[in-house]
């Protein structure tokens, strides 16, 4: 295979300048805005469709708008590695959260343009995946694992259009979507994507494996007390619902900190009055507790809880729970995983794995195929935002490393070994 | 002294029916929201004056509407005594915040109307204390004790009219202000307000007499720290201003509980971006610290504020604080608050006095003039609220005690004794 090319600066620097060329494509002037099937998407559609022919693929666009570029197999049952990523926005985005593992995948296509491969490659541009426009995130890659739903359809956006009448709109026929599912033949799925997160930049490493995606767990708690005058009211007759909620704050700081690999966040606490010279008669908090292992994190979110039930009982607050999320975590296929490590290692990178602390497609791939992910550092752990950069280091060693990881594939298929794992995990 | 009448039903009866009567003049149909100068302000002095009137009272409303009624000493230059409260109201008030303290002093005069008496007595009642109108308190006591300033008369209200336009809108001359200070005579004031706090319920007593009025700091203290992905962000690269603050919040609420006589407060506290899925980037809380020594004051404000910047220094979270009020303790008259004991103590009465956690007219009358105040229970520690309630012997317990508090403040005088208090305190 081509290194000496894949390794040139012109390659990456191609790649930088797709994902900012996409990115000038937007519903919203002055920002990156392109949420499903908006009025911006059309011209996204085009610009990707036409890389894709220029990569030498048959391109198609599927009922719900997922881009499907081609390389054929040697035969039509020939096994069928997925590539893919999302290249719908959330709102005021930045350049390279989706986009860059479609724009990646083109150049590794492009650059295996005479190497025969034992495996077909697809190319999905996933149309959604942000969940922006109907509140419900992925709802591409839902219907190419055969997981939308009627129900999905009927979904109406923030001016009442249903997801239906938005796929017509826009010129696709809704009712051919059981149509986009994926080929039987499909062996592997990859998807390449910035990190979303600080961890490779603090480890000063430009890419890694991805061995799972967290699950997760939202809960919002409601501790009430009783509102009372902050000057009349001594400390020992209160019922301070914001002292109960902090103190459970504090808890699930240390609960993060003390617990390998858990995330633990309270992200908002809206005290009740909210008034300086009264005592809170409530708080409504959220929870996010996420870890790779289900296990753990139930056990950590049960603790959570006990420690806001003891924050509360202390101060004669009552507390009430809900769970809106509990998500279950999604590891990658251990023998790709071990094909990308090594595929790494022999590129000369570390790439000792990461966990995802954000939802991926691959979250949804996984469940009908073999998935594996492959993460770029995100400078300043910067995304969903203008902010969000790529080094053009970290571009060719995801570059060097994917095509390794394409040919150890290779080799994989021919030995049997792939097809080994796509049934272990049927 | 008459005691029979003044432990009479009738008489509390007649007090609570005139709270209630006057509760029923208000503004905003349905409530009770009866602010400076108001519409309905009219009709509310009208019904006092009456009263006044009738306990034998020679009334004037001042420049600045304060209601006065005077017994007239033996002579012009007779030794006056003041008996006040206020007759505004909160938005959506109770019946007997202030007005309370004017009902029973009529009680009183009217209950001593063939005692002699070697002091004069002039009833009070406040036009203006509880600041909603032009959002600065105690108007009404100010102009009393000369601490009105052309400022003040200056001083918009939501509609862009001045308190000097109120004023003479309301058909009085504003120009007259400095002619509402107090007569030279002036030797003692006496206010009798409900507690407003959970206190006396807690004890299970009536009555108090109150021996202080808290200092009190109010501060705002901003958390700033850096928004990040609560999946994708490891515990040990946040800088959460949530957790941060809930540490402190902890610690204020410790250092209160640790602090004989501290309140200690963080009634709001809000997070941006105040999403469950993003570590808080901000918090901007409230601090309330009151203690009625302002030395203890002071010192625990500068541990809340080194507790803060330890929480934040361990998260890497700036801290920045700013301080809107630092309002000194007011000491109530010694003499007076042994006299006042003494009285409570001789009624039968535990008067075993309280610190005020709130501001009262009092706190103003106390810079001219030696100041006692009486408290009694608030059942379920409500005010400012429809919910404010007395009880009937609490009332009569009231009675009883400023009763006898005035026959010994008669023996005070006839011994010299308070106008010796009069002069410790100038």
């Amino acid at each position: 295979m081509p290194h000496v090319l894949l390794q040139s600066l012109e390659r990456v620097e191609r790649v930088i300048a797709r994902c900012r060329e996409l990115a000038s494509i937007t519903d919203v002037a002055g920002e990156t805005t392109r949420t499903y099937l908006s009025p911006a998407t059309r011209d996204a559609h085009a610009l990707v469709l036409g890389w894709m022919r220029e990569a030498g693929l048959s391109t198609q666009v599927d009922a719900v708008g997922n881009l499907r570029g081609l390389r054929a197999g040697l035969s039509p049952q020939a096994p069928r590695l997925l590539i893919g990523s999302h290249i719908d926005t959330v709102v005021n985005a930045g350049a390279f959260d989706g986009i860059l593992g479609v724009v990646l995948a083109l150049e590794l296509i492009e650059d295996l343009a005479d190497t025969p491969l034992p495996y077909a490659i697809e190319l999905l541009a996933f149309s959604e995946e942000e969940g922006v426009r109907f509140r419900k995130p992925f709802l591409g890659s839902l219907a190419v694992v055969g997981e939308l739903t009627p129900e999905d359809l009927a979904l109406p956006d923030a001016h009442g259009t249903t997801m239906e009448q938005a796929i017509a709109h826009f010129g696709l026929d809704p009712a051919e979507y059981a149509a986009a599912r994926l080929a039987p033949e499909s062996f592997a799925y990859l998807e390449i994507h910035i990190e979303q997160g600080p961890v490779l930049e603090s480890e000063d490493r430009p890419i890694a494996a991805v061995h799972a995606i967290v699950g997760q767990t939202r809960m919002s708690l409601r501790f009430t007390g009783q509102a009372n005058h902050a000057g009349t009211t001594p400390m020992h007759l209160r019922h301070d619902a914001l002292a109960a909620a902090a103190e459970w704050i504090v808890a699930v700081e240390k609960l993060g900190q003390a617990t390998p690999g858990l995330v633990a966040t309270v992200g908002s606490a809206e005290p009740k009055p909210g008034l300086g010279n009264v005592i809170a008669s409530e708080v409504l908090a959220t929870l996010d507790i996420r870890h790779a292992d289900d296990d753990i994190r139930h056990a950590a979110v049960a603790k959570a809880v006990a420690a806001a039930q003891s924050a509360a009982d202390a101060r004669g607050v009552t507390l009430s729970t809900s769970t809106s999320i509990d998500q279950t975590a999604v590891p990658m296929a251990p023998h790709l995983l071990a094909l990308m490590e090594a595929a790494a290692k022999a590129s000369g990178y570390d790439g000792t794995p990461l966990t995802s602390g954000a939802g991926h497609d691959a979250v949804i791939l996984a469940r009908r195929v073999p998935a594996i992910m492959l993460f770029l550092r995100s400078p300043g752990g910067l995304s969903h935002h203008p902010g969000e950069a790529v080094l053009i280091d970290d571009v060719e060693a995801a570059l060097t490393t994917a095509m390794e990881f394409l040919r150890r594939l290779r080799d994989d298929v021919l030995s049997g070994s792939a097809q080994a794992g796509r049934e272990a995990h049927a």
